[in-house]
């Protein structure tokens, strides 16, 4: 049994609570055992600079932690000066994620602005925020295509993200906590559509390597944990989530 | 009548929902209106520098907002890889003033990390970050003596803010929200300790100017909402507010 | 009687020599005992981005001290590579204050800067750095109001500032230096209207508190120092102090 | 036939020019097609702060180009005074992929430092390097070994790494070249050890998504590139290959 | 004659007010027509880490311009952030020329720090700078010496700087002004001991080149100027010139 | 003799390797002894803001070392965030010195972007820099020339530097190596064109001195060193050469 009581292959409890904020476009509080994210989807009716003239739509994503979010007090980036380089590599893969499953084509020249921000951490942190900034930013879009008169809904797909490890005397596990993220030989993040298709898939061994059967397993193990997000997302987003393809 | 049904000297309303974080010394999710800031204590075993060896403790605070907390979102500080003028001003403030109700000899040579996120903005920030993390420090502060067995308990007085200006057509009102604050003539910030004497006093006219009269109206409406502050943080400590003299 | 011999209600000798330099359209250096800042008002032929088509002015203002502008040497700022919250929270307060007694429509699509640089200190640097600005700023409005041929001068009043506080042993006093300022309990700038009215009142208890008691003697201290301030402005200002309305 | 002639399943022609400078412990020129990067191995007798004391050494990576290595000329990082999320993530990976197949104990308190500097860029530039850096990284603690008397040879095991991507009308192909790249679907990167272990995965869909299969299809031809690249570093190393198990 | 009516080797008025303010250990305010700087020197009883243990003291300058001491007002490099070339350039250059006339041995593990601030700017600007800077330094070193007893002074001879250009129409002139140096087909600064050696000798031809005749005709000009700063100087230092070898 | 074998007026060995990479418009890699620079010369059809609407092109240069081109590892200044001084004082001068022999009218409203990156340093990295970058800047004009058919070569004359010295023991020498350098009491780098016209000169006591008659066995010493390198150009050049004038 895991240090929580789980099984290996049994996610944390989930939970997406909707429109936590009054000003976003779009906003969720999503929790994830005790890693907690808001995630706000924003829309700003312009395009960055590359993309000006290009009739399409671009997605971008900030990531942050609260200081005490952690165990340790950590020191604000704003008063470090500079962006980390595991902030940057986390924005840009959840920017990177979401843009895979929506047609920026059909949201014309706009930027949605997702903002992911870490109000409580237990392992996971990036791949709650993609899980959880996927059902803010529909809510956007909705609002979007409502208020413009978008012909069609402009999400293709659904899209959730989990992590699964090698940890020792567990072997594969889906959904790591801090603890086990920690002690994890191997830490994979699987980014999924609801169709089932990969869009991104980063696996590392920490000061340890993995051959392809570990990796078959790792994959199987997240695909059970993916397919039980895409229904807390589809419950999360009500009628919304009808206008997706799964 | 306000824009929002109240009359001249009634405060939004206040809730405090202590320990809201797992992992600070304390936190507290203080709500005004629709103005929401998470305020973390955390306790650190050392001082700054220009402490060192004095044998008195130390309480810094830092101030930030989400970008999405405001109605137009707005770029990260960590992003322009500065913080404003307006944040350091917030943030030297709210350490100023809970410095005013703490006995820092009594904490020893301990730091207080006071962190004041502004997830939800209406107008008060700062007087609600001062408020809420008053509670935040006590909590936290709570936990020191009794797990270091400090002989005295150091916070010596209760400690709120609440903001007063001068509206056109209300004349002077209480804890101005966000319409109202954008057109006051004169804005007010006041923080005041349980005693009901004065820690800080910032009254500005906005392209304005007022009058000695103005500024008996504008002390005199701040301590009623200040009164009730001071119940409501009572009542969010419980039998912790036992040990601090009113 | 005080460190340097002056009654609790005297201000420090004070000189304000107008023209100091060549280049900008309005200089003073202001000596405030042995406090030094050198003013500048320089006026651009445009507004910041935000007041662009507004058809109003604007009035920004910088603040510096000399590295050895101190008893010790202070690194330079661009050195340091970022403004302190200190400097940052000086120059907000210089130019609001400036800026409640210009009318700003009258001044059209101009920016008055203001530049404050301290070659000596010796307390109240923020202080004398806006009687001395306000000198600096009215010959360079008048400058524009004849080159423009401006229908009226655009400064609707006097505007000078002066600290207070609480020291021990001495009770309320006007001016501090450093000593002093050092040593108080309370300190407290006032920047006041030629008419008597309040622009900005900072009031802080240094790890103290104040009485509404204590608050009515400052304010009355504060008004005897500054009514001695607008007659050296007027007197430095010569054929331009009879434009404004006192 | 691919845009420069090759097959699916072959390399670009690739050629390690080693000891190419004179100051480093350890150094190569790769060059990869058309793509040619100088790897520096550095020596330096102390670890990291967060290393220090536990009698482990460190390997730290740093990536850059020269501005002119692309077809536009880029602006310097240092010009603009921060690094980018790009090359933060490319020099995590280089760092964590290398420590992979060193045994940090048997290096004692001793940073490597690997600089990869690319001259030329033809696509493939993290791969480039990760293949060059550890040829220069294996001289460098061959000489470590030799001059300290290191009981062991640190380095555990060949490592090397490549691209595979889903190029349209051409299917799955091995070691982009940059036209390829930038109209790849699906781009992968692959570090894997001489035993054949996966130390790093790195799977994106370029606004596209990929299937199991294409992931089984794409590790089979990176598998085929990395076999040709272990014999290219080994014959460069010379008598140092025969110290690493394969 | 020229644009202010001096013949070609004709110095400016040059003026040293010593003393010029209270804190620093040596200050001068050095007018050189219409340009003004304050020069500070200060002692510092350390040195920077390079040269702790050797015994060795050290002298570093900054240099800067208030943002209106030019004919347009320049945004201070604190406020961008960032030390311009041409500032980090004039520094480098006035610590370097101190440091030719100062035994570093004899002054101990000491630093002087050098401040030249410009308050008012009409060309030669660096040089004014040097030729001020000494002159504070001897101040500095004078009190050093007295109160730490030094066996001997440890400024081993005087230093000026001065500017000579060739002028269209003109030919060359000596310590050229703003007007004529935006002229200037040729502009070279001198730095000269009281011995006549050379301690740098920077000289360019803007858009333009000077033969080796020309530089014959440029250092006899700067020399006659050379000669009469090192008078001048000697006067402002009054006794302590003559513990200085000319 | 001195430490490498050479005589007092002999150069190291220089090799000038055009065309060295791909992507610019000019390149070269440059090998003077153990010193070697990449030059490259960039073409971009716009010049910086300041010059807009001049008909004129700008010649801007930037410098950079591999943290690895010399004996001790450099951290990169991009990691620093910023700049050196000595890096800024190198890039002002490389710019000045080739827009002293190019008509900026001639190539239009051009950028040419000098970069020169030091992958080895062994002393003189700016002298080497300034006569590879001559070399990079004429081929990539010359293709200018060809394509956008300029009426005439723009490029006036040749231009190449060199440092000469005074070491101890030595007396005058040509081309210091970087032991030389440290030991050398006098420093001067000469930029001349191929006329034997100065274009800078800049020589620097190392805390020590200089007379008039050092100044003349120094230059006398640099033209000899200059001749040889305008041959090495020219042959490098080729045909391009015979366009420029000696």
């Amino acid at each position: 049994m895991r240090v929580d009581g789980r099984t290996n292959n049994e996610l944390r409890k989930v939970h997406i609570e909707t429109n936590f904020l009054k000003h976003p476009e779009g906003s969720v509080l999503i929790t994830v055992g005790d890693t907690r994210v808001i995630c706000t989807a924003s829309i700003e009716e312009r395009v960055p600079p590359f993309m000006r003239g290009s009739g399409k739509g671009w997605i971008s994503a900030e990531y942050s932690m609260l200081p005490r979010a952690t165990e340790q007090r950590n020191i604000r980036e704003s008063s470090k000066g500079k962006v980390s380089g595991r902030t940057m590599e986390i924005q840009r893969l959840i920017g990177r994620a979401l843009r895979a499953v929506v047609d920026l084509e059909a949201i014309g020249e706009r930027t949605v602005w997702i903002d992911c921000d870490v109000i409580q951490a237990d392992g996971g942190t990036r791949t709650a925020s993609i899980t959880g900034a996927f059902v803010a930013m529909a809510i956007a879009l909705d609002r979007v295509q409502r208020e413009k008169e978008l012909p069609a809904f402009p999400v293709t797909s659904f899209l959730a993200a989990t992590s699964v490890g090698v940890v020792k005397d567990h072997g594969v596990v889906l959904d790591l906590n801090y603890i086990e993220d920690s002690q994890a030989e191997v830490d994979m993040n699987v980014v999924m559509t609801g169709a089932g298709e990969f869009v991104e898939l980063q696996g590392t061994g920490e000061e340890a390597t993995f051959s392809m059967k570990d990796l078959q397993s790792l994959l199987e193990s997240a695909q059970i944990g993916l397919k039980e997000l895409f229904d807390i997302q589809a419950t999360a987003l009500g009628e919304i989530a009808d206008k997706i393809s799964k």
